[in-house]
């Protein structure tokens, strides 16, 4: 197991779908910053289940118990621990998992890896549920970089081949649309695509079925010289929390994929000198990181979400107990589109991971 | 500066393009085994370069010395430690790079985050050279998943628009012509595909300009059971060490974002018992990976590399000194394409990072 | 701050000694361990507060909420959470610590790392209070160590001048004595000594002052092979984690200072086969390490605890606000002499650390 | 195996007794640092055997050799590589103790950790010539420390049974003094001391006998802050790196052992207002560390060395191959006592560790 993360700003993420709580430990928290707890709840409740017809009806309040780490709502450099309830579990749902494993869930490889002992009920510690605990840390995180005038922006770029439009060029316009977005039901920056991005999860749920989609996420306003080269680079480290968050199945940064296509001519960003005498680049293929090291410009990536795994259809699965073929039928309360709700998840994590990397760049001292 | 990784095998990389050497010591090697230098040899000129018409000039034998963590050739348990000379280098080629830096290189990151201390002279610690000294660290993980039955096959899945097929099911026949890939001056699964690529960038090379592409790696042979939730699991790690190799600008596992396009029924991959009682998937859409560990299905992902950005057109920047928008013609000796040298790269990467989470899986000794 | 420790079995401590609850996250416990739990209570009491006239009238169940890491009692593979709400806080009595640093308190030290925004409160997280949570994840590790035959033992060497009795040689008779030190209130191996012990602590804290000691401690039963060389030797763990502990100023293994003033022919422990063809040494002046690795003979160390540093006695310090010398008074319940209650803590963190190491010992699966 | 350490700056130590060569890979060092390379030499030539006629003939210039990290002699953000080569072994030596371990030596748990694949030669990797690679980090931590005001002091305090003088308040003439002890072959504060030990030396030399003795470290110039509360604090991290150098019992902060006999009364120190205004401790019962931090006192501490193992008396043992018991006498070429000689290894330990620690202090710029 390893639910530990970060040099400077350590998380330790716990708990399972149905233990009697999550919680996370901040260990490395800058002293001295004033927590809003409004924003805070706000943020719980963009990733809380419940919330529209697109996501599961289990109903969980999602409200942030703070156990220390705090004088008042004020960080004292101590650790933070907070945690949350779960109060809603059916746990009876899941009891054919322990021998039936759902397809493309990891039921079986835990089961294999802790020789049964796992927690089966929820998923256990492998449910997206465990993304709660992180959004808390990562919530406070995305409250110290806006005091440091860095603003992390994600949305659904697209959904079952329905891809939505992104900012352009990331204009003061651009953002404050981007501000918009956060406070959607359904966090698109193009409502047309929007409603047709629903029209597939619809009929995909109808179907008993399910959808998966990309999420683009944007970091504004870091300074030139956050992240460190090879392995602490910025894509290093921002990928490696990325994936801990479950479904996630790729990540590319700037151009991504598309690079494969294009000439060197065409790739290269050219350097300009803006009017502020701030060297620029006239594209972003680079996605605003060069060599690990961020340039100034927008760090831009994209996150490939699959389809939620639990489905109401029928399934061929296998027995653990009897070694044969087994049809399964998943019970419980499932979305059959978690993109909407991942798009908190994939902004907490990038803040975690630039709040780490810029604590460590030289002349910013948080 | 972060150029260490791993947990139980944890490398330490160091060197610049066109310092006196560069080296890599690799901490925790099981004690005991024997190295194929001839192997590694081999291995290692698969990223040499002026290998062939495709890549720079630039000749350099790279043949590891080995200074410690040796008994003869065996390891010993103590820390290993290899260096290569760098002997052809002509670093007045990039004189005029620190004023004006390269587009979608590290240059101006560098100058930035080393207050223009950093090495300029070839790209300095950014320089793609350095991913020698990983695969000499790399090429003896490879040898030891070997001998554990486990091989790392990378192959070019796309230059520049053109695609070329991959294994489907990773059969014996399969396996065995992934294994012939390995020998060739140009690492391609579907030679015919190989042609066309070279085509594209023999075009682009004429034109003073460069691609890029993307290379798909399987590990085949994995037990099920390595990897760790979360941040330690197999996509976490992987990407963490994928993306400190430079160029890099995205990575996939199994369906990546083509799971943005496909229902959970068509996603999920089925579980069936095997003749051998074995539990497989009928698809991998998973890649292998499930919750962060192994399936025991063959783990694949793919990964975007970009145009090398070093090219010979004329090209815009700006000067450091005198702050004012400059154009660019850089000398020096350069790839027109550098991924089918990043082939090896990429396995040295997958093996390093799989070794390493392979010592934490239960009942595996080394 | 770095409250996380540990390679494979990390935990993260959080609290502080009047914030809502303590808690510690412990990642990595191996999965299926069924938790004694009337064994972990019995054992959080030897260091809970109140149990006798020696320690604070601060009253404290100290009885851990379990919250996730476990199905019943049995762990699970997820990270282990558990937290102690702090019920019997009197912050009233602390009021005037903000401006006055108590002599021998991190008061001061932290005041200025937190910039005034430290939780003064109790020493914050600098309180010994903070070791209860890290008895919970000790007393975990302890009844994992002992299912594998590896026993851990701790008592009080010297309190205030006055000297007990050590083992000798760790005969099964020894061994059932220092079983019994474990049930006592007073652990010390010589019942002698313990009663001039607790006369000089009587005294002390007639005087409205305090008195420090020597805690021996020894891990009875490792194997061969634990431990890795340089940093991750047996005594480079042991003792980053026992400073971690408040009050500590010093450890020694084996001969420790005493090595000084030995020849080498006196000092170097011979080595001989023993009845059952075991490797042993017939003195054990190494402490059971060689070269950072167990060598099978009893790891011995101990730990010097300074007096407690909140006297009644009137003492100098400053007023941070005034700039001036101020004379101080402390008010609040605290302990004459702590050694007796961090004999507990010693053992725990000795199993912490000692667990975490023999994970990584190869052919050992816990 | 583990031989890396750090956080900011962290070094990754490799070579054996007889390998090719020592060495060190230092990642982390702030940029633009010139390094004074005759003071390095000079540094390196402190610990270098065959200096005077208390330490081994064996002669090694033990001049390091630069390949990589370095523009020039100024560090250029590049991880910083340097090889010393072996090249007075004579490996003929060793070749007795493959089968009958060395009492006191690492010898007998390497064999059984490494499955005998371990380098016998010399002590392989556990010898204490190890420490020459870790002297290249630590002389160059020195220099950069000394540019910021930090200097690190260390001089023999004991030698069997001899105790040294130590300075009393480090006043500036204190200071001066402590400055011309490096100087010395033989660095003790107290001369009239030194020659007593040096007859202690000369005895058990005569007598084919070795002895140990203690080593005063003080830190001067500290600022208030440095050091994390916890496993970060300043004790945990020195205590242990210190515990990686061979020979090491035990290790001790400010009155360290000796608090277990004084009231707290005495051993808390009181704070005063300087005439300058600053806040300082009457006595350094402390050793400038409480709760993990720098109080801005001089930081103190004590090291155990343990007698040289390798004696050339004749010594119990046992054969390995033969299971049953063996005299051993021990050929090579060997130290008497190696405390003057582990003098700058202390030194460069504890300058690594709190230059380490001091990039982490806020407002503190490197």
């Amino acid at each position: 197991m390893s639910s530990t993360f970060g040099k400077n700003v350590k998380i330790s993420v716990s708990g399972q779908s149905h233990s009697p709580a999550l919680g996370v430990i901040v260990d490395g928290l800058p002293a001295g910053f004033d927590i809003d707890m409004d924003a805070l709840d706000a943020f719980m409740q963009r990733r809380a289940p419940g919330r529209n017809k697109f996501s599961t009806p289990r109903s969980e309040a999602d409200k942030p118990e703070f156990l220390s780490g705090l004088v008042g709502t004020t960080t004292c450099g101590a650790p933070l621990m907070a945690i949350i309830r779960n109060t809603n579990t059916r746990s009876a749902d899941y009891d054919n998992l322990r021998d039936v494993p759902r397809p493309a869930h990891a039921d079986f490889t835990a089961n294999e890896k802790y020789r049964g002992y796992q927690d089966v009920s929820g998923g256990g510690h492998f449910s997206g549920r465990i993304t709660a605990a992180i959004c808390i840390a990562g919530g406070i995180a995305l409250q110290m970089l806006k005091k440091q005038g860095i603003e992390v922006f994600a949305h659904i770029k697209r959904i079952h081949g329905q891809n939505a439009q992104s900012p352009t060029d990331y204009t003061p316009d651009e953002l404050d649309r981007l501000r918009q977005v956060s406070a959607k039901d359904f966090p698109v920056y193009d409502d047309e695509a929007g409603e047709r991005m629903k029209s597939e999860i619809t009929k995909a749920s109808a179907n008993g079925d399910s959808v998966g989609g990309v999420i683009e996420c944007a970091v504004i306003g870091l300074p030139v010289g956050v992240g460190e080269p090879m392995f602490d680079g910025l894509e290093s480290r921002i990928s490696a929390a990325i994936f801990a968050v479950p479904a996630v199945k790729g990540i590319e940064f700037g151009s991504g994929f598309g690079c494969a296509d294009l000439y060197g001519s065409e790739h290269n960003d050219p350097f300009y000198m803006d009017e502020n005498g701030n060297i620029k680049t006239k594209t972003n293929n680079h996605g605003g990181i060069l060599g690990g090291i961020s340039s100034g410009m927008p760090l831009v990536f994209r996150t490939a979400i699959k389809p939620t795994p639990s489905i109401a259809k029928r399934q061929e699965s296998v027995s653990l107990s009897r070694h044969e073929n087994a049809p399964l039928e998943i019970k419980g309360r499932h979305d059959p589109c978690i993109v909407q709700r991942a798009v908190p998840v994939i902004e907490a994590v990038a803040a975690l991971t630039v709040l780490d990397l810029l604590i460590d760049t030289p002349n910013y001292n948080l």
